[in-house]
């Protein structure tokens, strides 16, 4: 992939045109406290893992809809006291997959919390918690356009909620100080990463190369999947646009950037055709708090790889060794 | 494509080896015995189109949990008596389209039904049916993999459910003669219509190029979709073929062929890779009702086309024309 | 496909800037005047079809060099003094298919005169008419460069005055009136129908998506087939290119257009890269009479689908049912 | 490409099963006898060309029909009594080219006359031979399906026809040894080669992966072009294979090398699958005359290249220079 | 990818058919003996990284012709006593990535040194190690046919003698216990691994969707990426094929295997279109020591993923935890 | 491909940016000054050919590192006196392949000298000329990364170095003029004969579509190999962009260009995605000496073949016929 989207001189200043929603802070606030007239129910059962560095607990949790959402917690075993989390949410199609496959967090000396997403795991990584009740466990993509008839039964308002209520779980472990929580996740799980910081009070937030951000931009600018499937559902059902970007309004990282108040720090590739460079610009442009950006200028989705992985590592000690 | 399945010789005496599971019929008996608990509640509500040759109605109906099921019935406008009628589904992705698509059948005389499938509907033409309650709305594709995690939630246990309830929509017409029913339809149509053939007592069935036959053959000889979001699908979640096929055994072609009476006319592609002969031909050698199939041997999925379509016309003159 | 071409706001004003050649209309005189030195000779066949709503008709008249055109006429059976009607062209490698591929128009209550295009019908529906004598029966494409050596031999010299012919013998049906003739095709359809509202004198005009407008432009912004042949040909013949153009300056939509004088209804597709909108946007600005056209905005070459043919029913009664 | 065809033990036997139609030899009897009736009308005009070591002729003759084929003449200059002659044919879609393209042949010290190929040269190199009269000039292809409706339309008799006359001609120049005469050419070229080996008495033949053999065979175990031309026709029109591939029986390179007498050396790529191995060999395991044949095996339709034509210099040179 | 090899019950007798070279030992003693003459001068730097759990080392020891090879040594930062050690090889074109990209094996308790390959390092992870001297740093691949001209210049004779030597290097570690070590890696990784159980004592072996095995089975059966270098280069050196598989016959990883006395852990895709089934399990069959294999039916070259590295890491803890 | 880079009367002015490096004539003259230690021992050894035309030898010469390269010398067997001599570059991934491969230059009555490209010859034609010493002989690319590390190691280095070796070649051998030398090449082969310009006194340059210019722009507005390999390895070694490009302003071929006074021929394909337009246009811009260009605007990366071959034989007779 060549450079194909805005040239860098005019990435750093690019701006999401629209506005969000003028009731897009109600329309969350009311999805929240439904959402918390469940009990959170947060449990952490320690697994037996062959690892003799960190000790791994399943975890389940009530998302959205009174639903159980899975995860995995790992820790150090070598830990004393309260220990800052990171929240870590998953690219699209892959699930949390095994307790043995995340060692990176903890390794840090760091609690580590992974969330599984709704319906997914099964498209790269396998996931293990339904979408809904019967007839919807993991499955193959797409997710896009699930309930995209409106903003209350649209797939990522469910996600959202989800992820919100993984912050509460964390910060409901005893071992884990709420104070210092970050917010984490490549393509997928950087959207909801800016989503929850957006939504919720976090000290920290690491969206790499996000993805639901500016999807009006992105259906027209590239036909990757996975935007390209609400383009392709535009293609099919003819004259609604209006329609479906209205409710994406209500989902788009662009409008969370706007209201983080967490120190962020991104990353974007510039020749990434799966989500364009400006719109993860719009919404670094957007961000609220204290930010930084690394540019991989010749990289496709795949953004900063195990380099980005390095800088992660380094914001976080910034940030919490120094203590 | 070329020729890449089995030799047209052992075409014609291919069995899938496996059995059904012993307790299909039971299964499906209490599936269908479910749904019936339900009022059928059919309604048809006649639509303003700009034909003069036809009338169409929107239909909808109960189908599996309750739910409702939209369809288009279509009439011709000159009409005397009862008519017999045409049950169509729908391809892969596809919706019933708008209310003017469908000038076929009725064309010829008869009446025709064609039942929307739920949840999709985005890919090619659109659709207007839920699948389930909250956030399931019309989306893109895929389905094949939809609770597979038991018989009890799979999709396609609902999608066979409202078909057979669509042939119960049919009946329920005034205007339809419910002793002379076809089901038909072309690719996942004619893997629905041999469902509805081994669940239910219609007179004929067409199924063109049919799709949901022999899963465990098909994954394993081809890897386009939509077979291949089954595999797909095993290839993340390792280790769990035996479970997925034994959970597809209920909703397997080939079996429900074995159990079929309606008079049978079938087509096949035999350059088709994404329903390969030998499955194809796997549901027709099982069929236990009276049967042809007309063989397209430089076709791929397309099968017979404008050609088959006439081949279609004469089978059900052939039938009813003459009574 | 994402958006690639100018931005729609260019679009609404886009002029091609080549003028016409200067004698571009007496060429199409003297092309048209020796093709009438042939007398029509058209024929109208009925045959036995499986409908019940209307008559099929096989068509055969003069076109071009004296030599056999055929088509179908589709009558709906329940009729009453003159029908206005619809002559319809076909895409590029299809032919005019069987009897009862078309039902549409004359469902409506229109005559239909569907006609076969030279040489073509074996690419997606089959033809039965040939182009020239010996050796040139139906055949696989390729067409845009057969003759182009001079303006003379170019293949559509011959195709657009077979479709001006169309238009006579729709005109010489006794059932058909010849006042109210709409001409209609989507792609090369779209294109052959530009040329005819430009070379004589209907009502109506319905071009979607149409293809042979704005060559030169074409060929520059799309390598994509039919177009990509003209391209493909002045790769080999280098050094052509001004002589290609100027031969295809006598067969370009945007100069038929600014003259024609039928009420027209155009259609394009934001994302098309096989006639890219541009080249429609070329043509529909140059448009000499009453116009509008529909956008669809996510789409490719397919255009708006079922969602614009029931615009152009909506058109046609419009204009037709009115009176 | 990894082999895909017939393991090579199985090649080396490997025979086509149909016979020729009983009446081969009369179709061409007669054909050549009618194309015999036109006066050959050889010129050679010799041309102005950068090189010193060899001399130029832009030849005219006629071929079928009475229609002027095109060609080169190429000649060492330094020559001296007649020479043996290579009448070289060209692969699919290319033409003569430009006088300035053929070296080789001539660089050995023989006379060498290449035929354009008629209404080919725009696919890969300029021809300048028109295919009929009006409207057929050098077009982008294709012409497997031209004319396909009967054994005398179709577009190879009058190439294989053009063909025969070339080896006319070449006799016909004063400086040419008429009886040392090769057929030689690549793909096409090759296939054209062995239908003038089968035709007429020539002493040499060098088809390299000839196409135009077996083509039953080809079109069911390949899909790519050309031989997948005719595929795409019986695709489109559904229940023509029979008729098709009657007529193509008389164009078969497996029974006109049944019928040559010429001494050949073949060539095949073991991974060739624009012309299957399997359908070089039915013609090469059916070839009459004294034979030999070279195997790449690691080469696609290439072939063997440039090893190759040192190969076919060494057995001109085996078969001319000795004497 | 289906099922493209052969059938499941062939596969597990499937034997390749040539034997090894008679000197095949010879000239690995000599190479190995001639490599042994430069000092191993291995060094191990301790470098700061942001874990807590484990240390990590940048290594340097002498690799063949008395070159600098690099790698990474990681220890359990909590360890007491000699630790066994898992030396691991990359796969084709990754070299070994950033100190901090490696934690699982450490994490287990074991000390793990991965070894970089020279010259790789480019494609998908970054290397440090040239490949000779000057003009020869890390590159875009490929590598399967450099020095291919004789098995003294092949660039796997320096690489499976870099291996070796990294065995060495682990057991010269003071915390290593040298009776202890396990070789591992997948794809090329797995191929060096099986070399260098065939050239030296280790205590296990656990090659994944090995590599570098039955080459000329290989090269036929699939075209892909890497073996594909080598159809590639046959291709261009027509005729060479002997040769070529004459010097690729001293570095086959069936040979290796069958000279091998490690407990092995195998695994194969059985869709594996880059590493071809039948090829893993020539290499498996001929494996002499003891040794069992996880197969994954619909997997193809990403076999058993993060599932089989769990069990790995089980067949590790078997050997080692229990001692 | 259609028209993607800058419009034509844009890429008629356009300039690279960037300087060449202060040191570059110093770095350059060091490197030839190195390469002149070595005696050229340029031998050319009489083939026995089949052609009667000319004379072919095969040369072997001292280029960079005191290494040895081949080559072949072509010339008219006819000749008297001394010879003009085109001295050819050959493009990427392709070698000097076959003596019997090059007729055109010696045909025209010049002496013709072809350089094999050190470790190329694997990709399109065969080579026999390695890189280095031990395990770098002929293979398969990639080289434009090789001994990217600093710009004395880098691959081209050694390259051009044995370009300049090679014009000394052909001035070394009795039969060749010295003072009538052209360098010639397409692709690779023209940036090679552009550098060979920059570095020594030729009379001539004919560069056709050249490669090896503006490396910076071209790795970041095609993806296309062989430039995208510079792209891979920058997305895997993230950050070191400044170093690759500091490293290949040294070997630009718009700083050759800048130093050349040959009078030149150039070649540009409008659609060239290989090597775009607007690279070519920074050589041919920025190019010294008497210059000219032709313009190819349906092409690709072929350029103006044939019909440029005979361009570049009239260019070179209006310098060297008329003398």
């Amino acid at each position: 992939m060549a450079l194909f989207d805005l040239a860098p001189e005019l990435l750093a200043t690019y701006r999401a045109p629209q506005p969000a929603p003028t009731d897009f802070d109600a329309f969350w606030a009311a999805t929240l406290e439904e959402a918390r007239t469940h009990d959170l129910n947060a449990t952490f059962t320690p697994l037996d893992t062959p690892y003799v560095t960190v000790d791994v607990y399943d975890v389940s949790f009530t998302g959205w809809g009174g639903q159980p959402i899975r995860g995995w917690l790992t820790l150090p075993r070598a830990r004393d006291g309260r220990l800052p989390c990171v929240v870590e949410f998953v690219g699209y199609g892959g699930g949390r997959g095994l307790a043995t496959d995340h060692l990176g967090y903890a390794s840090l000396g760091y609690a580590h919390l992974l969330m599984d997403t709704r319906g997914q795991g099964s498209g790269w990584r396998q996931g293990d918690t339904p979408d809904d009740a019967a007839g919807s466990g993991p499955q193959v993509p797409g997710f896009m356009t699930r309930g995209i008839q409106s903003r209350d039964t649209y797939y990522y308002r469910r996600v959202f909620t989800d992820a919100v209520r993984a912050v509460e779980t964390a910060r409901a472990h005893p071992e884990v100080d709420g104070t210092r929580i970050a917010v984490a996740g490549g393509s997928q799980g950087g959207g909801i990463a800016l989503a929850v910081a957006g939504l919720t009070d976090v000290q920290l937030c690491l969206p790499d190369v996000p993805f639901l951000c500016h999807y009006d931009r992105a259906t027209r600018i590239v036909d990757s999947f996975p935007y390209g499937e609400i383009g392709q559902f535009l293609k099919t059902h003819r004259g609604r646009a209006e329609d479906v970007f209205g409710v994406l309004a209500y989902f788009d990282g662009v409008h969370f950037a706007a209201r983080a108040q967490a120190t962020a720090l991104f990353s974007v590739g510039l020749m990434d055709d799966t989500c364009p460079p400006s719109t993860v610009y719009a919404a670094y442009n957007a961000y609220a708090g204290a930010k930084d950006i690394r540019v991989y200028e010749f990289n496709r989705h795949e953004g900063g790889g195990d380099a980005h992985a390095l800088e992660r590592m380094t914001f976080l000690h910034a940030h919490w060794r120094t203590r």
